[in-house]
């Protein structure tokens, strides 16, 4: 049974936590905001269970609480950062900023990030974006984790990649997914639960497809739509990884917390057509799609809508969080002399 | 038995055939180009076998042969340009050229074409690009094709991108996928041999699995990895089809020729370091890349090395091309009036 907490509570928490491994106040903000956002949204693994990873970063060194961040370019619609090793959520909310500002001014904005540490969940970002009414996309990537059949080693990393478009209000069209057919948390559920995996999900360390979930472990997650979502990771590699000026997935390491560029884009939509009429069409086509003919029981959702409705209820309910995650937090908590955030049903 | 012709004589004849019909000869050359250069790649469903369908859509009044391009926008790095319904081949490629320039001299180029009819293999553009030594990406929206489980209809085209990185000389890195996991053809070929198709390739009017070709031709395509190939088919559809002003899959007819709007990127490496840099740090990537270790017979290739191989083989060889296209070709030429292509082996 998991324990369900208030997402202020879990902020809180998380908040202190970070201040005192050498955060500054405001970091710890931005990483525990970020960290909670993907709780809401119902993205667990990119939520509070990441604590104690971060925290085992910086105690070996690896990851840079009090960092310098710098910028290495900056010309008109484009801009690197560099995140001294620190989480990158920080210089990527820096980098949201810019690449927003940027957009308005100049109709285009792009900035990277590169030597940081896991940026989250992209979304975040792209939401930002898609608040100022701006067409948004942001990628990154990550220590390899994706192969192809008959590959002993995987050679690319999940690589994410979100793409905002703005509706109305708080409503906004997100897609925000990996390359990964899914995501390697669904194996470590899979073997804790001593299940089977459903073919087309991994393969073992010899490069075959495995049922087994501590086989796949071992070895590798399948790409979607096999040498196409293959392709899509290694082009996020070369972009973050190479023409940033990041590191790419085969030279990093394979930590909770690796990542070897991020690059964000905002576009200003009314450079092509008013945004009224953007938006009037929008809704319109949101309104045509949802009125395909589905089968009863089917639902025709647009990406974010699920998330929205999951954040709604999370809001109300509570954040489930898994009783060994908790007990981490009650250790974190006698550590550094705090509160660990309170279960809302007991 | 497919007879082989040389790409020299089928690009001959298809420039006949588009003059003809009333193209310049200017246009007609762009046209038979970037047909037969889809050929040579072996991408087979974007070449020569096209010439029949777009003759029945000058016929028919819904390609214009003799069109007026205007320049709708135009403000430094971005542009649209209005295809007055041509074949999308001819406002693409002066999209592409003015793509370049643009990023040469801004940095970022970003041009769409809207109003206007198959833009035919996005390589094609991207290759143009990269061979100015500029990053690319190019898109595409189409008539439906793509459904979900439980959906009656489909909702977004196969909807395809193509991405580019310079690497060295005639070599580069060209990724070109469409989202569905397999081209209609597969489907097509599949029904003609009277075989079944695996599961997960299609589904029938019901929005079920089926292995069926005839019921999954009356159906729809399926999206690589679910959801995520199905949002990347329906960004591409909004960024084309609302964004620039184009038409969204849902509006558009379903025809041999149909496309909602064109999008074309450039980026010069160089804002972020150094071309030369770059060109190591990517020479160095895919020899790292292609050290993988794998299982006996398998080889780790990079997105446009087989199209390369291929390339090579049929300069040499001759392109296939099916009996009933051949029979088309011949019909064709004794209405206009011009020689057939001959083929290589009789």
């Amino acid at each position: 049974m998991n324990k369900l907490f208030h997402y202020k509570d879990l902020e809180r928490f998380s908040k202190e936590v970070f201040q005192k491994i050498g955060f500054s106040k405001e970091h710890a903000q931005i990483i525990s905001n970020s960290l909670v956002l993907a709780n809401l949204r119902g993205v667990d693994s990119h939520g509070v269970v990441r604590i104690q990873y971060y925290t085992e970063g910086v105690k070996k060194g690896l990851i840079n609480p009090n960092p310098k961040i710098k910028t290495l370019k900056n010309e008109n619609f484009f801009s690197i950062i560099d995140g001294d090793k620190t989480l990158g959520y920080i210089p990527a909310t820096l980098a949201t900023s810019l690449v927003i500002s940027k957009a308005k001014e100049h109709g285009i904005g792009l900035v990277g990030v590169i030597n940081l540490r896991h940026v989250g969940m992209l979304a975040n970002y792209i939401k930002k974006v898609v608040n100022e009414k701006l067409f948004g996309l942001a990628i990154a990537n990550a220590s390899p984790n994706i192969g192809l059949h008959g590959f002993k080693k995987p050679v690319v990393g999940t690589n994410p990649l979100a793409i905002g478009f703005p509706v109305d209000g708080s409503k906004s069209i997100i897609l925000d997914m990996a390359m990964s057919v899914v995501a390697k948390g669904k194996l470590l559920l899979a073997s804790k639960k001593e299940i089977e995996i459903p073919k087309g999900w991994a393969l073992n360390e010899r490069g075959e497809d495995t049922t087994n979930p501590n086989e796949a472990i071992k070895g590798m997650l399948l790409p979607i739509g096999g040498y196409k979502g293959f392709g899509l990771a290694l082009a996020i590699d070369i972009i973050c990884g190479i023409i940033l000026g990041g590191v790419y997935g085969l030279k990093m390491e394979r930590t909770w917390f690796s990542q070897g560029g991020f690059l964000i884009s905002a576009l200003r939509i009314d450079l092509a057509r008013s945004y009224d009429e953007y938006l009037r069409e929008i809704k319109e086509y949101i309104k045509e799609v949802k009125a395909t003919p589905v089968s009863e029981g089917v639902k025709v959702m647009f990406p974010n809508e699920i998330e929205e409705e999951i954040t709604r209820r999370r809001i109300k309910e509570g954040i489930p969080v898994e009783d060994e995650t908790f007990e981490e937090f009650v250790r974190l908590a006698k550590e550094y002399g705090i509160s660990p955030p309170k279960p809302l049903n007991l």
